[in-house]
């Protein structure tokens, strides 16, 4: 997608400098930063300490530090426990296991001297698969935004998402920001309302930057105002990404995202959630009863980052006596979700 | 109620300094302030730029400006001239119109030596009489808390609320919370989840702050987390505020509060709304359809005051080219609301 007109993936090879390049994005919105990722070491950090995140990103960064660990060492041993320090960085990342899972055998088979070639071509294949399989997320939440605006004989399209699906939680395109990019280039009058997405603010910060860079019209709003947007016919459509999927349907995302669910239901607004198929986990039978919440620290809600004075600082919101809890994820349940857009198609409930 | 042990109400006469005492509320959790009101200009400002806030606080904010007017002049001109310019600082609080409406004819009709012992009392009657319906709304309120302590045979009581309806926004005891320091205080195990409440953070700021020094177990919360608590029976009870209740029994308050009414009543958590009856509007038919919504400026989003190296500072928190919108408030539709709790006792709904 395009940053300041040029056009960028959130990580690729740079055959100049023969290193790996990401977006380092703890900076944004406020620096647009890239960095140069030269050794496996680099990667490890660059994925715990979070220069990059969001599912398939996470992904391809494991697929592309198994290829730096190569380049240290051809050796089998070396790259097992290389592929064993990946896994550590973030344990529940399922879309890093998929990537260890997928080159590690592959590597073993293969001849010493010919592990750093295919460990290379796998890396740029799970990345392009996870910007390929974005792109057709988009083009087919595109007929349903085409749909709507039939319905509104061509007026504007409002479309309300809660956090950061977009592409800079993968390599290209994103899931739930796909479609928009698709409708919007397709001519299709768009605005999207975006949730700041409390605590870590991941749509005043990143959904925002990324669709300001691409020129799509927007508001930012507080995560309280949804509800009072949908009484109010402002919303034509929510549409939100998936950290898991149930079988039974239910959708691990942001927390909050369940609360736009309920508030989409009780307006008849439809909800969508897109995602790559790799998202759904069938070994989860339901969803609400079974897929585990993380819980992150209290400092998340109780200080804000922000921009003072041209520099990024951190600021006390709340009394010093007081605590706070921090779930990060919700579970929507499947009985308020519209439709679910994969790279397959979308699939509809029967609400 | 108490700061640093010390009993306090938000708005008294101060009989040594001959003048009218506020606490200044704009600083609040990070510095307590006590303000001296020593004129009828003192408190137009006071007003005007909320170093006091809150319906019930307002009105007898304007009545202690009545009477700081008339210890100035006794002419009714001036008087007169002098609640005109109380009602120009917020025009759309009920409370502000209600007390100059009862004083003004009053200090009319009396002798022009008596206005000011006049104008004293019933200034001091508004505030006592705010306080006294707190008081009472937290006596009803409290019933309904013990039924719930009864049910879980003992076990601490967990309760959320929006915004802040705490004894801040009023002389004393406050709304909302006024039950739940009544409970407290009867020694019940009780504990409040408090939604930080974006954009102006009245929950972090102020409801942490109030529960804080009355030693109430709090756990702050981002707005997107009632949801999740309440589908996993970490809610017994919702208790918020009113700004306005039309006849229907649609309750307008702090944006945000009908996404948690939909969260309350999807997982059958009861959802009280607790209000002086002066807040009960019934000229106002359908809420939803009839409440004018205040829009404020996209600033109160876009950036974010904290504490930073000791000195309150103002962040940005979101790209320069984004925009915002800002609703102060939302309706939420009675048939989601369990009760209204008021000085003359509990209403239940039939849900």
């Amino acid at each position: 997608m395009q940053v300041n007109n040029i056009n960028y993936r959130t990580i690729w090879y740079d055959a100049d400098n023969e290193s790996v390049r990401i977006i380092d994005q703890r900076y944004l919105p406020f620096k647009f930063i890239i960095e140069d990722i030269n050794s496996l070491e680099d990667m490890l950090v660059a994925i715990f300490d979070m220069h990059l995140r969001g599912a398939g990103l996470i992904g391809a960064a494991a697929a592309w530090g198994m290829y730096l660990a190569v380049k240290e060492s051809q050796s089998y041993e070396f790259i097992e426990s290389s592929a064993n320090k990946l896994l550590q960085t973030r344990p529940t990342a399922v879309n890093l296991q998929a990537a260890i899972d997928k080159m590690l055998p592959k590597l073993k088979e293969e001849k010493e001297h010919n592990r750093l070639d295919l460990a290379f071509k796998l890396a740029q294949e799970i990345s392009d698969y996870d910007a390929d399989s974005c792109k057709r997320i988009g083009e087919h939440g595109y007929e349903i935004i085409k749909e709507i605006q039939n319905k509104k004989a061509g007026e504007r399209v409002n479309i309300l998402t809660h956090c950061n699906a977009g592409w800079l939680a993968f390599v290209d395109y994103g899931s739930a920001l796909s479609p928009i990019y698709e409708a919007f280039n397709s001519g299709i009058d768009i605005h999207v309302y975006v949730d700041e997405t409390r605590p870590r603010n991941q749509g005043a910060r990143l959904t925002a930057w990324e669709l300001g860079m691409q020129n799509i019209p927007h508001t930012l709003i507080a995560d309280n105002v949804g509800g009072h947007l949908m009484q109010n016919g402002k919303v034509d459509m929510v549409i939100v990404g998936a950290d898991r999927v149930a079988a039974n349907g239910d959708v691990a995302n942001k927390i909050g995202t369940y609360l736009k669910a309920l508030a989409a239901y009780d307006n008849n607004v439809p909800f969508y959630v897109a995602f790559p198929s790799t998202t759904l986990d069938k070994t989860i039978e339901n969803g609400i009863r079974d897929i585990p919440i993380e819980e992150r620290s209290g400092e998340e809600v109780l200080f804000m980052d922000g921009l003072y004075k041209e520099k990024e600082v951190r600021v006390r919101i709340a009394p010093e006596f007081t605590t706070a809890v921090n779930y990060g994820f919700d579970v929507t349940p499947a009985r308020l979700v519209s439709g679910y857009i994969t790279e397959e198609g979308t699939e509809f409930n029967n609400l």
